[in-house]
């Protein structure tokens, strides 16, 4: 795959839904999918915010196929595949490569702490040599406040160096603009594409060479998140800026994937969309309401939403 | 099972052998836990030393199954079985108790940080709900410094209570002795049975009504450590402690894990030993030949160990 024919843009990392038993609904799962497309929105299914850690590899190979099976472009797929466990990751891995995925989104093995960057080496390159398949696109997930175990430049670096077709990319979640900064300085040249973990950074990263953002709440903001993908050298692009930050901020005064699922329970008037897997937990009906009354205050909707039974 | 007849003493977090491929090697933990259980030994298979958050839950049913068909009594064994995943986590669970092991070692979920107290809580509740099986004896791990999601009485609290049977104790892995107390205070005298996540803190909690420890050194040190348990009355005990504490210390100025596998590889003449699974790293020789100078010093020796071709 040539480097401008990459998933760039925004992406979701698509929300989990899941019945009363806790098992994953794949009908709602297709439906929200094909309307994060319809808004431009691209599919990083099995990040963080889908509580793709609370589910085994199985249920993701499942809903991966599921997701294909119903017609949805997996060009514009991104699913996370990262995991402890090193055969896991691989596993998964070479299910989303062979499906057609445009790349996959790859946490660092997490449970060990204080690892040396060699063996993080080790890691990948054990994942990228197991896979041995020239499509593989990695994209490195670094996101410390959760994960904790993080990527350096040091790890990108050596990476790049020995697999620069395999390597394309990461996305920053540490939150921390200037390690943003500093990996678009190191990296971007060699055409390495810096997504942003959310969009409160989409304008600086575009600005700065970055290939756009993978946030959280492109699950229920995707068209006016993208909209500044689009125009980001625009006049009103710090407006625009701007009023992405303050739907963000209105989501995620609650626990943010808590939160995410709460607003399209209410646009989609579909309750079982509130429903997460433990150790998470639902929203009491007060805090969404909460959350629903400042969102209309913003002017906030989600439009093409399908609603069952309208 | 009456709580007498409960597993208790020194339990090995069972360090896992891997081939050059990096599978793991059954055989050869075959004749590690052989060689524990001679040494008085249970076999905490699948802790954090073990490299268990490396392996999936395939590989690790896998290993369970050939532990047990190689005649190794499952009354003697208890795996940990805990993961990010619900569904992980009952799975092995699951085939744990079925294949009629003593208990199992459960790590809370821990990708997701700052859940509450109530998330964890469900997430027991459903592992218990869902293996429904009276057998079922969990022992709630807690080991901040790396799962950082971690175990607190008011969690440890509302599990006894509503579910006396299969909430059978836990391994206090903080490092902190106070909490350990803690722990011991509140809930020793219901039957729950407190294991020191290491052999640093046994003496103290025998004598404050512990059921004896789950360290990382049993895999060299069994015997030592099994005697202090059964000796913690005698005049020498204090001697005894400090002896431990010596050898610990020595084992542990590298990386443990690394450095146990070291450690045997030198005393089995077995360099395959060695081999971590990424993201650890294995030692250089000059700290394998450091750390075995500085054990020899001390006398150490494991006793009755298998050296193929002798």
């Amino acid at each position: 795959m040539a480097s401008e024919q990459r998933i760039r843009g925004i992406l979701a990392p698509v929300i989990t839904p899941f019945k009363a038993d806790l098992s994953p609904d794949p009908e709602r799962l297709i439906t929200h999918c094909k309307w994060l497309l319809s808004q431009n929105c691209g599919l990083a299914v099995f990040g963080t915010n889908s509580e793709a850690n609370s589910l085994s590899v199985n249920e993701k190979k499942v809903l991966l196929d599921r997701l294909t099976a119903a017609g949805i472009d997996p060009s514009r797929m991104m699913p996370g595949t990262g995991s402890c466990s090193l055969s896991d990751s691989v596993e998964l891995t070479r299910h989303a490569v062979t499906s057609g995925c445009a790349g996959v989104l790859m946490l660092p093995p997490f449970y060990y702490k204080n690892v040396s960057e060699d063996g993080l080496y080790r890691y990948f390159a054990e994942v990228v040599e197991r896979v041995g398949d020239a499509r593989l696109k990695i994209y490195l997930y670094h996101i410390p406040p959760v994960a904790v175990v993080g990527i350096t430049a040091g790890l990108v670096e050596r990476l790049l160096k020995n697999y620069p077709s395999a390597i394309a990319g990461m996305k920053d979640s540490s939150g921390d603009w200037s390690n943003t900064k500093m990996m678009l300085d190191n990296f971007a040249e060699q055409g390495f594409d810096v997504f942003t973990g959310n969009e409160t950074f989409l304008l600086a990263n575009m600005q700065n060479g970055g290939a756009g953002c993978i946030s959280a709440t492109a699950n229920v903001n995707p068209a006016a998140i993208d909209r500044l993908y689009r125009e980001w050298q625009h006049s009103d692009a710090t407006t625009q800026q701007q009023n992405l930050n303050s739907v963000r901020q209105t989501v995620g005064q609650a626990m943010m994937i808590a939160a995410l699922k709460s607003v399209v329970a209410h646009y989609a008037e579909d309750s079982e969309w509130m429903t997460v897997r433990p150790p998470l937990t639902e929203l009491d009906q007060d805090q969404v309401n909460k959350i629903v009354y400042d969102l209309e205050q913003l002017g906030f909707s989600m439009p093409d939403l399908p609603v069952p039974g309208h």
